[in-house]
């Protein structure tokens, strides 16, 4: 598994909050059958490879537009490791 | 309060696994009085000011480097709010 | 045109120095038909859609694990304005 | 010295040309007796230690919310090298 964290950003939106988009984005891959974990600073998925983490994290960008945003900085950022298993619990739990 | 992630990462040590320096960092900074949450792409702190946020995540950083590391990739996004009170917990709610 | 800027880092090389993995990056999306340029901290680029951007990063990405890595932490930061042009040269030209 | 490179974004200003805060931010680190790189997508700088680091960034963040943001999402990636050497000009070298 891939674990990777994104945030969307609308630029221009004329209000400070920015929550309405975020849910747009995080609205548009519930339904996919990968984990989803929305945080205070981005949202945590973890995906079978790297096909699939564009193809839900481009979904999920795209809805910030149909949401209503003319700019759209997105940042992703990939944990890709092929040695071992990764998954979201075994990250945090490596922690404690 | 500003809401920030910050990741560590050190260069060349030569294991996949990085949970030990990840360990030292979060430990470096977990006597100090702020809300500090572990994620498995990052840590999410809740500080009070710009200035209490640089000292925080320069003892982690720093910590890094005590563990062993001889070059350490440190990434930190701050989300800094003036017009209206922030928290981690009310912008995870903002997102239900 | 998206702007993005992406870096690629080698997790547990046993060495401090990661040239050898970007130029591999780099090098496998050289011939495409879109401008790169490298850069200290990462690789800017200019593609015509989001789909072109995950294409040309997913190249830059699965090189450095034929180039010997076995986790690989990528960071993309997209910028993509559907209001108006954009180009690499516009957005340093606006800062003048 | 640490390479480093930084990014603000205003949040809610109604337009989705962003150039005017950056600018306020790059210009308010010009005097500082560091290199500065301003590129498409961050301002990349050469400081000689961590505490002229976050200075020199928290400068250009607060340069932001003078200039009339409200809300200011900064990013910061930091290359700290501590077993040799590291420039600008020699990282970008090293890609040749």
């Amino acid at each position: 598994m891939i674990i990777a964290e994104f945030s969307v950003i609308p630029i221009g939106t004329g209000s400070t909050s920015v929550s309405r988009y975020v849910k747009a984005a995080i609205s548009a891959i519930k339904n996919e059958d990968i984990t989803v974990k929305p945080g205070a600073m981005g949202t945590v998925i973890e995906v079978g490879d790297i096909g699939e983490l564009f193809r839900i994290i481009g979904m999920a960008h795209e809805a910030v537009f149909r949401a209503g945003a003319k700019r759209v900085v997105t940042n992703i950022k990939i944990d890709d490791r092929r040695d071992a298993e990764a998954s979201i619990e075994g990250k945090i739990g490596a922690l404690r």
